[in-house]
């Protein structure tokens, strides 16, 4: 199914000069013919950009009609002028769209440090509100304009059935300076589903929980992670509620887990992309700390890279995320081969694990304690060279 | 000052036949010509090493002999057997030292998951015994003993007046899996000094706080790190207190200090040594967790592998720290060159800087803040691409 934006929605992507490349796009539009209500998930960097201040004093909200994204730079560690140049950004909007106040919202990634280049970005605000369009196109370019160190632009869509057809559609960016704890990464997430401004913030806090604050590729928490949601009813129908609301909300979560899931897919010099479930936890919270300090460790990471069945870092990366488990009840499996069980490893040809890990880009890693239920799933890199070479390289 | 075994012990290493490569050792043993106090401090990870539950077990207490080392395989992840193993091992230095019982502590270190080689052990043992000696070519012997990766054996002495001449010698090894929480790495630390069995372990678990809980080359925590203090007593005088004791903890921290440091200095792959300080904050815990995530940040540490002076990458390293503090305070100094102050960034030739991240092995970045006055220091490495070789690469 091709991805298509939610009725009532019309994106643009263009390049207004403020990437080096005159071939890629730097800047996004996306507007709601009608008032749309609104919610936002944000970074829990101290350090943040001005735009996430921007925004997160006016969510969630009934009226948002249009969010602007600039990439290239990301307009934080900017000062007052940085908080200015947001509002600027969302008042070019306003002006040029005809919107009413405080119906903007406001999304930049980038260099850090450096001011926004005002008059090529106003210049590209003038320039993506004419081109403005509902086809698939348009909502590529809007895609690519948020982009960075991208290799592609990433977009997954939904359509689901409550009575009329409802699309949800979200657009992300991010590869790298990924780390959960809402702070992964750009995404506006549209649909045309009628809900209430309070269903909506804890339904997108709810599904980013589950998606994009479980992803990693090195742990570090950006400036400038944000996570919009806008519903504007176009679908028609009363606001959803009960079993349409369940319904809704499961589908809001595939299309944030699979956005979520093709970040580090993306990954900066990754080669493959790991899925680690815990399984038989106490609580949740506790599965998922596991799983992070096993994404986040160094020594997983590079050995995935080495496609080294290495169970030893993995369970002692389990060993150290601060949660008490019974380690003789431990079990792991790697691309489905059990190497370890019951606190102890099995009699495993490692060349079968090892050929399997080289043969998939896709590596997943399930770890079974013996506390309770609860589980998570994670989702990471492997540590190349790549990704050091791409992160070392200092350019002047 | 040459480095000196304190009086009353004797060292040996030698090569028992576990390592593959006979130039090197693998077997040593430290022995008190008197019962000493001693104290530990050990990983906390929950999948630890069966000689850390030995020795946990075991201290503090007042009459330890002898403390034997082996390095090549770790006894950890080894069952109900590795227990015993580590048990066999305390026992063959008792018959072999003709020690009382519960006079021995076990370390191992090296490959995860494999059983001890017992016969090579104990045969190592046996020659190790015959070749104690207080001299320094021993002491250095059985610090190479100890050795896994590092690339050179660590031991760093002081010597304090206290009344009479007291020695303080500590020898220690690790060079990756090092991370704080007192999962750092092996160190034994010897000293003729008189302390109660109270006082040593306080003194050193807050010399460990200090030092080796301040290091990091991956943060990923270790299944077996262990520091041992033996203090017994043999400088005479009475058991320390006051301004002595006061003394001999000041040389205990400078010791520790100086050993944790040997360990990221020495770290796979490392190009640089780094030093973050983080000043002005409420209490040392915040400013330990803002450290720590500063060099922990893959983002940091590929940034200075590159001579990179981003501070963007090492500001927002401290944002996601989990500490509220004033951004708009924040100074930054790289190699004592000011980047960032009062939240942004300052006019300055990154050249200049860059040039003195290529100069120096050693880098230092200083982060103030203004929140109170309690200030950490914690020692990494850069990351580098041979980090990740070295631990990518899968051996069959």
């Amino acid at each position: 199914m091709a991805d298509r934006l939610p009725q009532g929605f019309r994106a643009a992507g263009v390049y207004s000069g403020v990437k080096r490349n005159p071939t890629s796009l730097d800047l996004s539009l996306v507007v709601s013919d009608r008032p749309a209500v609104a919610a936002g998930v944000y970074t829990q960097n101290i350090v943040c950009g001005a735009p996430v201040k921007f925004n997160r004093d006016r969510t969630p909200c009934e009226s948002v009609r249009a969010v602007v994204i600039n990439s290239g730079v990301a307009n934080a560690c900017t000062g007052e002028q940085g908080a200015r140049d947001a509002e600027r950004m969302a008042s070019k909007v306003t002006e040029v769209c005809q919107l009413d106040e405080n119906q903007v919202l406001v999304m930049s990634t980038g260099v850090i440090g450096e001011m926004l280049p005002m008059e090529k970005i106003n210049a590209g605000i003038v320039a993506a509100a004419s081109q403005l369009s509902d086809g698939e196109e348009a909502l590529i370019a809007a895609a690519r304009g948020m982009m960075t160190t991208d290799t592609r632009h990433k977009i997954r869509s939904r359509e689901v059935d409550l009575g009329g057809p409802v699309r949800v559609c979200g657009m992300a960016k991010g590869a790298a300076m990924i780390g959960p704890n809402m702070a992964t990464m750009l995404a506006v997430i549209m649909t045309d589903a009628n809900l209430n401004k309070g269903d909506a913030q804890a339904l997108l806090a709810d599904a980013a929980d589950e998606s994009f604050n479980c992803i990693s590729v090195d742990g570090h928490t950006s400036t400038s992670d944000t996570v919009l949601l806008l519903a504007n009813g176009a679908a028609g129908g009363p606001v959803l509620a009960g079993d349409s609301l369940a319904k809704f909300q499961a589908t809001l979560v595939e299309v944030c887990e699979d956005l979520a899931q093709s970040i580090p897919a993306d990954g900066e010099g990754a080669s493959h992309l790991i899925t680690v479930e815990v399984h038989g936890c106490k609580t949740r919270k506790d599965a998922v700390k596991i799983a992070k300090n096993i994404s986040d460790s160094p020594l997983v990471k590079t050995a995935v890279a080495g496609n080294d069945p290495n169970w030893g870092r993995i369970v002692s990366a389990a060993g150290y995320a601060g949660i008490a488990f019974d380690p003789t009840k431990v079990c792991l499996l790697v691309n489905g081969l059990l190497l370890y069980e019951r606190g102890a490893p099995v009699g495993f040809d490692p060349k079968v694990v090892s050929d399997s890990m080289r043969a998939e880009h896709n590596t997943s890693i399930v770890l079974l304690l013996d506390e309770g239920t609860a589980s998570a799933r994670f989702w990471t890199t492997d540590l190349t060279t790549e990704y050091v070479r791409l992160n070392a390289e200092y350019h002047t």
